[in-house]
């Protein structure tokens, strides 16, 4: 869809208002914008002579500009923040969000991306634990943390290299008997590399690292049995704890501070997504922190990209380590 | 719209299937039901030679099946619950929800309902900051927590009788210098009533109660300072305290540890929302609990209500009173 040389397009009217493409496209869209933004841009239209009616949605006449959002559960943290960030990201480009919640069913999983393909949306991105998902391959579709095929490409933090950071700070911090705990979905999805990565590192160095892993159904218990087994004299066999997740190192902290250790004096823990207190915004564990404003504007630019013919399989965007009382920095 | 008395109903099949109308309904929209549930549906459907195609949605075809939910921020944990609950509540009546997130920009509330009109949904819920919020009259609009005028109907928590339960809450566990705390929107709400009914406990047993009510734009020094201010003798002069919200109140409660005063010994603290850490799922503080599921499931009923004309204007839904460790019990 090439634009006529001579007519003006979204691009010069950003260039001649000196505002970002975005924001163009959110004036023309009726999105918020700070007044002084859209009026800049209105005047630069006028001068320009750009016809706001022109602008590429609705050149395109099969669009709806929409997109449905198909995440488990929105009242975790972490899926809410993606949720905010990916509804913000949709509107920022004209599209409208729909949201389906699915509550971790795996057939109601299915059933919503049927329905919202009925809906005929425009493209769907969906954070699920259905392993073998139907997915029409004409409807653009971004997974979320979990890789189907090569038909449907997948955006992520970089859990492998999540795992490895966690490691390198514990051994930073002068941690000697590293232990890495999950409890998590039966189902594998992208999250299951940060053991992996964990582990690796210390592989590489020829140490020793335990590791527990559980599926949801079994709860809490068995963690906290493991924990209390491994003492001896007062003293934890494990002085350096990766968590699969903050709501886990939580948990874990809970228990230690049972047993009688102190944390991180005795025992360093780390946690993973960077998830921060409603009220104060203070971190609960030291943790990995997820991008997940980056993932979601990934998601957002993977999904509704012009060519969608060359995207990559997985993307994995960058985490970083964030003190949180748990360890020694 | 009548049926034919001939035809089997939703109802019928429901009857038939015993099960509620709203799995009927369920299944008949492709919403995620226990599998038992929807084999009981789809056979009670064909005994009766109830046509699926007939349901409802169809016979009306100016209907979208689509409602907007418009909230200010959903990373809050009390609106991500409410937006949780709405979504889950429209899936089971068949309806798709559109998430529209306005960052409390008050302008981005209208322009978000200008859009939301212009793409022909059937209906708004919206928890706005705008006073002045423009609603055509003809589109069908339930406001959370914010009452506008007659013709839009709005559903609150009992914030009133929620803030006399705080008072008697706190009479009964032998408070007699009471203190309400409040930082919030400049634009009134429902929740402003949390401090009214608080006060007038207090006042028809001829008691003081002291009050400090402040902005977002204050933020949280001047309630530190506040405090600070009221301390005489390693005493502060008051020894319940009750805060318009649990944020605040997990911030008043970290002031007084740095005032040297133990909660609740020294002071009781309540709070109001009724929110619960992620992980594990306690009360942040003892809290007046605010009723998520039954706000959303209400706002939806009362939006897509057949006949809308004789809707209450304010319906005030029942609270609890929940300890969390900030008060005697």
């Amino acid at each position: 869809m090439k634009q006529k040389e001579s007519a003006p397009t979204m691009k010069d009217v950003a260039r001649e208002a000196g505002v970002a493409l975005g924001t163009v496209s959110k004036v023309f869209n009726s999105i918020p914008v700070g007044e002084d933004y859209r009026k800049r841009v209105e005047e630069a239209a006028r001068r320009l002579g750009y016809q706001v009616n022109s602008y590429a949605r609705g050149l395109k006449t099969n669009r709806t500009c929409s997109a449905a959002l198909i995440l488990p559960d929105i009242t975790n943290p972490f899926f809410s923040a993606l949720a905010q960030g990916v509804c913000s990201a949709l509107a920022a480009r004209g599209y409208r969000t729909i949201l389906s919640i699915t509550a971790y069913d795996q057939s109601a999983e299915q059933r919503c991306i049927q329905m919202v393909q009925q809906n005929k949306v425009d493209g769907i991105i969906g954070l699920t634990y259905n392993p073998e998902l139907e997915i029409d391959p004409r409807l653009p579709y971004v997974s979320i943390d979990r890789t189907f095929s090569y038909s449907v490409p997948c955006v992520a933090s970089d859990n492998f290299g999540g795992g490895q950071l966690a490691a390198e700070k514990l051994l930073e911090l002068g941690c000697t008997r590293p232990l890495f705990l999950r409890i998590g979905s039966r189902v594998s999805g992208e999250s299951d590399k940060r053991g992996d990565g964990f582990e690796s590192v210390f592989r590489q160095r020829g140490m020793e690292c335990a590791a527990l892993r559980l599926s949801d159904e079994d709860g809490l218990a068995p963690v906290r049995d493991f924990l209390a087994g491994h003492m001896d004299g007062g003293r934890l066999a494990f002085d350096g704890i990766f968590c699969v997740n903050d709501a886990l190192a939580v948990h874990v902290r809970n228990f230690l501070a049972e047993l009688g250790l102190r944390v991180p004096e005795d025992v360093q823990l780390i946690g993973f997504d960077g998830l921060r207190h409603f009220a104060t915004g203070d971190f609960y564990c030291s943790t990995i922190v997820q991008p997940v404003g980056q993932l979601a504007e990934t998601s957002v630019d993977m999904l509704l990209r012009e060519d969608r013919s060359n995207l990559p399989r997985l993307v994995c965007l960058p985490v970083a380590y964030a003190p949180g009382g748990t360890t020694k920095e």
